[in-house]
């Protein structure tokens, strides 16, 4: 693996999903990998768990960790090719990436789209011009339509919870917010769990939330929620804003909240969030203050999944 | 220990200040102790001496340290049960907690009080929510109402200063300031006075500025701060905002800032001070630009009541 | 070498250029230098490169290495001597330096000038405040009025580039910029390059924006910038406002833009700037993204110049 920006950089899911529970076992097994190696972790955005658990899992693997918090320590970026600065922005991309690269032996880098315009977003030009200047292999914390670190530890947990050799129904549910929220995490679940291929894979959600076909793939849809959940052993839930009116609340609809009782339909589903989560929004207190609740599982994993994926950088540096 | 939240949490305080004056002399003699562990250092508020003190005690102690500004680098929190979660607060401590105990083997945080509501901050909600949920021991780098952490450095310096088994008269005054201010330092300190009980305490302030007694206990009042400061050995300077009128401002008069004309009833007293300190409206500039002032004594000693409290921690889990 | 705020401190400006070189060769000879110390690095401003290059060093050193942005994280400072502090400022600078040097072996902090009295800036009282009571060695990370760091790297990238034997001419251009900036880095590089003495400096820039005689010393001025250019092997290129009209802005005039078409006078030469630049406004993209750019390698050398010179103050602690 040189990057890792979505599932495309992985040669083999199952075996990354393998590789993270054996450090879970095993934190410490690999200390000297990264010696001498440091991690920059670049954030234009808020982080709690991909910050935290990213930094354990480096220092697991022996590697300094450089924290810079770029919006709000440095220089306010530009990435338009051509432009003029002599407006807000202090510092280009193409210096910014180019000299982070002098520094650090892998760079990572969290962005959030900004959910105004799709062609903008989908083509992932802020990511992808740290890859194309920093001369270094980059790890996304979350770009503008992908969160692949998110979707390995959900695949280490689904592993971890069903080691049965039986092949588990996951339904994907879109759920209400106050706020208009990236694809991102549902696009890269989708991707994974389509190249993973060990579960059946239901997406449900009211219309005008149809995910980009490019992730989605041939995943079954289902708009009929209730109809969805029916036998599921695991229930993804998630908010997402439309990608055909790009951006925007087309609902804001309380019945699809996940409830205790919505989830009487399922077979004892475990229901899982990437976090954060707004309680009683999304999701209802009694689903999170219940045993099927497995958000804390599913957050913890995420050291397991970044310590995975960087010892493989690691390996080939 | 498991927790450290205060005083109530020390089997023995003279034994924890030994511990740290130890630690003072010999910095790294228990490098291997915290080897592999993570110590997390959560700041809700701003921190200069607690925040830099503790992460060198924690890597004196081998520990790994990752320090995580949540107010301004991950989602604002929500602290109340059952709430709707459709307004400004992104992520309930129930999960923060929880994830974050998933990354640490210590939790460490810091909490100011609103200090528009006696019951809510002296109830300690936000810290012990932590404790409930963090499911790993939590550190208390100031919570609402207590500074355990600060208390004890206050102990070594008193000690360090008086070490030939004479009891010291210690005076905590009162002082003006021109903001509201919490009372955890003074609370904490009379707290800690009272359980190792080896010296005289009197604590003088205005009229309305009494501690709450759950802490300030059977502890001497004097009013009159003339009468109370003579022949003090150590006086403790420091502002608080009135326990009764919560949260108020009762007194502005500048008589009651530490100078070195007050001090001359005093016996050669030392001048104590948690630190910030606003010079010349708490204390005077020729009290701490002189050899009474051990401020800066006083803050040096964090690193080893810190490296006293982990390692105990340490030791136990 | 006890303290880094210009080369005033250096006694052999070309043997740490040299120690500089060493490191680039092999980071880390000397990690054990450093084992057991701890860098404070304190901000009041902003900074990427000097922010992380100065970590890799301290840790390819074997430091401990603390990061603390005291003006977002920490309290508001006091800098004048006997103020009565009630109003913004919360701690005062002589506490503040006295604590820090507490906890730290070495100290190194970057302060920018206000810009609006150049008898305070020029002063330097904010570092100098540092020095005099931090009680442990300060290393400037640029100052009101100096950029040492920079400057070494700077030196270090001429070395590199023209290795021989041969004196080069090294002319530093101001160039429009739409803010106003500190005139630290250039004050910085003429300083350094007169002690160096190892190539033919020219200054260029538009009348009014003369640096201070102390720094510039005998350096040739030429106000036509295209003469100036004539036959140039290193540009250097930077804005900064005016000293005479203090902070001031005197010229946006666009044609001393670097552009590739200006440097056909020059003998090939190799572009270099501090970094961040505003494209198309201080430098041309033709000339940045072309092979006369050697930008990111100055940058990259920004973490031999601090680890040289954190290693001259390491052998004497």
């Amino acid at each position: 693996m040189k990057h890792f920006l979505s599932v495309d950089d992985v040669s083999d899911p199952e075996a990354l999903v393998n590789e993270a529970l054996a450090y879970k076992k095993n934190p410490h097994r690999d200390r000297q990998l990264g010696s001498g190696k440091t991690l920059g972790m670049i954030f234009l955005n808020p982080s709690l768990r991909t910050r935290v658990s990213t930094q354990v899992a480096a220092r697991n693997l022996g590697m300094e960790v450089i924290v810079f918090n770029i919006d709000k320590e440095g220089w306010q970026l530009e990435f338009a090719d051509g432009t003029v600065m002599d407006g807000s922005t202090t510092e280009h991309v193409k210096e910014a990436a180019a000299v982070l690269g002098q520094y650090f032996d892998i760079l990572s880098i969290r962005t959030f789209p900004a959910l105004r315009n799709r062609e903008e977003d989908y083509s992932e030009h802020v990511i992808n011009q740290f890859v194309r200047y920093a001369g270094v292999p980059v790890v996304s914390l979350e770009s503008a339509t992908l969160h692949p670190l998110q979707s390995l530890a959900d695949l280490v947990t689904i592993r971890e919870l069903c080691d049965n050799g039986r092949r588990p129904r996951v339904v994907l549910t879109w759920a209400p917010h106050v706020r208009a929220l990236p694809q991102a995490v549902p696009n890269s679940f989708v991707q994974w769990m389509n190249r993973w291929n060990k579960a059946d894979l239901v997406i449900t959600h009211p219309e005008g939330y149809e995910l980009d076909p490019r992730y989605a793939g041939n995943a079954v849809v289902e708009t009929n929620q209730d109809k969805a959940l029916e036998g599921a052993d695991f229930v993804y839930v998630k908010n997402w804003s439309s990608v055909k009116h790009y951006g925007q609340i087309l609902s804001r609809d309380p019945s699809w909240m996940i409830t205790t009782e919505k989830l009487k339909v399922t077979n004892h589903a475990k229901v899982m969030h990437c976090l954060p989560v707004r309680r009683n929004l999304v999701i209802a207190d009694d689903v999170l203050d219940s045993d099927a609740s497995v958000v804390v599982l599913q957050a913890g994993n995420r050291v397991w999944a970044a310590q995975a994926v960087l010892s493989e950088i690691l390996r080939k540096l």
